[in-house]
């Protein structure tokens, strides 16, 4: 099969056998996302050396050693996969915490080969079926709208909220859209002007830089990953607000904590969200992540794509 | 009346006017503690000129214009104090959360004259009434226990969870007290050997710091302030636990922001905390925070015991 292949920051495409793992389920790519995280890979950010990608809709076509019943109910069908594999054994599995698995591996970013490539593979339990109306457009979006509503998993925000976002881009427009279905008083810092067009779009709240109020804000979500992203959210944070953290940083910060300890802020780092309701927004249709396709190629022109990727306020690039 | 000065760095006893503020209490200031905050702001880390402490427990002896009923009820009566006199108005304040008052000054720290004098003042309004059965030597160190409390006012800590404390001087005795009664799972990671005492003497286990599993502790609290402490609390935190930050930071600290996100910590910054259940473990006895006294002094001998009190690993140096 054709597969897209990285190592030693540098991407190929090369022709790889299928993957076949016993216990797991082969599937056919439909569609497929480059994501910062992807390009952080590239960067060399993270050690990784395989068949990068995780954000991804397929098709299952083979299922080793299942029975007829569970063929039946897979085989041919769309699905999206939770992208970490996990033990199952571990305390972190046994505590219903099961994406920190201590021996977890994840699809496309750590010791697993990803879905940049013609088929992947995953456990069934990884697997969730896309209902017929979600289409693959949308049903890529899976994963970045399930981390997207992690944040709703890790605090509770109130309708009274006065919530502010740092970012729009990929994963920042999936937050702003979802944030927005608590009904909190959010607004969005975004640079680009495509990014502000399309949360105008859904009558979402802009604000610039230099209008938010310091030590006003009951939630602030971080979601550009630079260290002036997180210093416009520090003080923009209110006495014993949150801060939530939805991106990587580069490298280590330089921070001063007293202002963190004596305003008493709670910071939450946010990774990986559940799948199962990001999968109902979807059907129900109040989240559509397909404004934010720019660009779609097929995995033959891969390279292109994840150059594309790269540009600066770019959003998504599909491949497939 | 005779107070401690202090302006520049440096400290020097006085004789000043009786503090007179209108609306406000003049209280004898029965006895006081010397805390790490107080020596803090003779080391020059935050500005302050005036009459440095803070933790008090003291005797209204006059109220201006009050009326009868008013002093029937405060006159000659014990009171501990709250260190934060606040505007009632701004935002903060109106949104419950007093502490925070943006036009706050805080007892012997900031813009407002302390208790290591023979007389203090406050008003009404920040001061409790101490029951009969505390004594001077505990009710003291009430506004320390409160700030103990305030880790159980903003973190839901549960019987079963496994909770590991960093740091066993003045506050952080006082939190292994508070934390051992909910229950939980904690072990003390303690230097000096009696602060290990006095903590062995109440049942609460200990931990050497080589002993510390690495992510596996559900709530750490860090009580050194020092980066050594952050970073042994940083391994020792599992995905998705809770890192109280129950001590502030001298200058800034390089962090590696990264391992927060994909383990999805919680840092929450804890400062003051509240006077009501407080007194009430005062009461019940719950609490004993009188085996902290390492030494008490007259008010004249106010410069020998902050300079005892800056000793490594010295307990609760008393003035009264």
């Amino acid at each position: 099969m054709q597969s897209l292949w990285l190592e030693n920051q540098t991407l190929s495409l090369r022709d790889m056998p299928h993957p076949n793992k016993p216990g797991e389920a082969l599937i056919r790519v439909r569609l497929a996302g480059i994501c910062g995280t992807d390009l952080e890979l590239v960067r060399g950010y993270y050690p990784f050396t395989g068949v990068p990608g995780h954000e991804f809709v397929g098709e299952v076509v083979e299922i080793p050693d299942a029975s007829a019943a569970l063929s039946m109910a897979w085989i041919g069908k769309r699905v999206v996969g939770e992208i970490n594999v996990v033990c199952g054994e571990c305390e972190q599995c046994r505590n219903s915490r099961p994406t920190h698995c201590e021996k977890r591996t994840v699809l496309g970013i750590a010791d697993r080969d990803g879905v940049h490539a013609e088929y992947t593979s995953l456990p069934l339990t990884n697997l969730h079926l896309v209902p017929d109306s979600v289409t693959d457009e949308a049903a890529v979006f899976t994963e970045p709208l399930a981390a997207a509503l992690e944040i709703q998993e890790q605090v509770h925000l109130q309708p009274t909220d006065r919530v502010l976002l740092i970012g729009a881009g990929r994963l920042g427009q999936l937050v702003a859209q979802t944030l927005a279905l608590t009904g909190c008083d959010l607004h969005v810092s975004a640079r680009h002007p495509y990014q502000k067009a399309l949360l105008g779009a859904r009558q979402i709240r802009l604000i610039s830089e230099d209008e938010i109020q310091p030590r006003r804000w009951d939630v602030v979500v971080e979601a550009t990953g630079s260290p002036s992203g997180f210093e416009l959210a520090r003080q923009a944070i209110r006495p014993r607000g949150t801060l939530v953290l939805k991106s990587t940083y580069q490298g280590e910060m330089t921070v001063n904590w007293s202002p963190f300890v004596v305003d008493e802020i709670t910071i939450v780092g946010s990774r990986c969200g559940p799948f199962t309701p990001a999968l109902r927004l979807l059907e129900s249709g109040k989240v559509d992540p397909t404004v934010l396709i720019a660009e779609r190629h097929p995995l033959s022109r891969a390279l292109e794509a994840y150059e594309d990727a790269k540009k600066p306020g770019m959003l998504k690039v599909l491949l497939g």
